[in-house]
């Protein structure tokens, strides 16, 4: 089926929501912990995480004031600090759950049953249970204008990971952590690898190389 | 392990490269479409599509000027229109080997055996091979001047899909079409859907609703 612009305009709002939110692909999921200057915690999940380049380690993620808790934002904006946890097959249902709109003084992490982990490095919250883990110092704010959201650059300060995940190569298995992908607003899909494919060259076709 | 930013630091800079490109989780695979102004076409791969909102129809993407012929970006600000075309495990070695460098005044679309499309909506060429594949008008050019990435955002006007993978809802099977995952530079992976979640809210479980 080909669907115009028109046709975008005229969905009903949640099937567009539904809709749109699908036509990018897989996407990431992971937990954003952040904590006020007091120490009070907040846990939210996003999609949205993405790299933004090696040397230095950066990455980006966008905040939509509507769907993820303002907390998130503003305790970023207050410390400076924030942390990525991956999200895993077994902690997948409680990590959908911190998108609820807790009252702002609740703790995401005691209500959906996760553990807040610190580490000297910086003062945000890591996710226990998640096993790949980063430490991130903000970097900028740009707003983006046309729809009012964020986007959100960070940059990298520390990392956990199990060791086994990590080839000699340095790539990471994230499917040995079992990380899971999202599609859409609400569907999460475990993974299969089809393999790595060499490095591009114009005179020859891509091999396997695992 | 623990890895700190000075570990990070240290890295060798191909071992760095993989390793941090892993770290924000599973990542789309899409094929983006240009032409210049006589038509001529580009096809590059990118992994940094992300949604943005859904109404108006908003989507995003990192260009970095060092990974993709630099071809796409010029095309898009020459003629402000793009496709992006979802990658699916039969094509998925077609689509990695248009990373390769090319010179610009090859299209990757004949190298590596995909066929253009066209629709009445744009000038953009669509991968008729695709099983999901949008129109986009060019909206704005964020430079990320901590690194020279360039954020890219869109809008959505056109999106060619079979009937079949859309719900009720809105919602659309991207498994169904066999759209792949991608983590780190070089690993494609397949899905199995592990279900969607019910909206959250304060004082209920999510309910698996599919």
């Amino acid at each position: 089926m080909r669907i115009s612009r028109d046709d975008i305009n005229t969905m009903q709002q949640r099937y567009r929501a539904h809709f749109i939110n699908c036509l990018s692909g897989f996407k990431s999921a992971n937990l954003i912990g952040t904590a006020d200057k007091n120490g009070n915690t907040n846990l939210a999940i996003v999609s949205s995480v993405i790299h933004l380049g090696a040397n230095p380690p950066y990455v980006g993620m966008i905040i939509r004031p509507h769907t993820v808790p303002r907390g998130t934002l503003e305790n970023i904006l207050e410390t400076g600090y924030y942390t990525i946890n991956h999200v895993h097959e077994d902690i997948h249902i409680q990590a959908h759950q911190t998108s609820a709109r807790y009252d702002e003084d609740i703790s995401e992490f005691e209500e959906v049953g996760l553990q807040p982990e610190y580490s000297d490095a910086h003062t945000a919250p890591y996710v226990l249970e998640s096993r790949l883990k980063m430490g991130v110092v903000f970097k900028e704010h740009k707003p983006i204008e046309l729809n009012g959201t964020n986007f959100i650059i960070g940059e990298i300060i520390e990392v956990i990971v199990s060791d086994a995940a990590v080839g000699d190569d340095g790539f990471v298995d994230i499917e040995s952590l079992q990380s899971v992908a999202v599609s859409g607003l609400d569907r999460y899909h475990k993974t299969t690898a089809m393999g790595r494919l060499s490095y591009a060259k114009p005179d020859s076709p891509p091999q396997k190389i695992d």
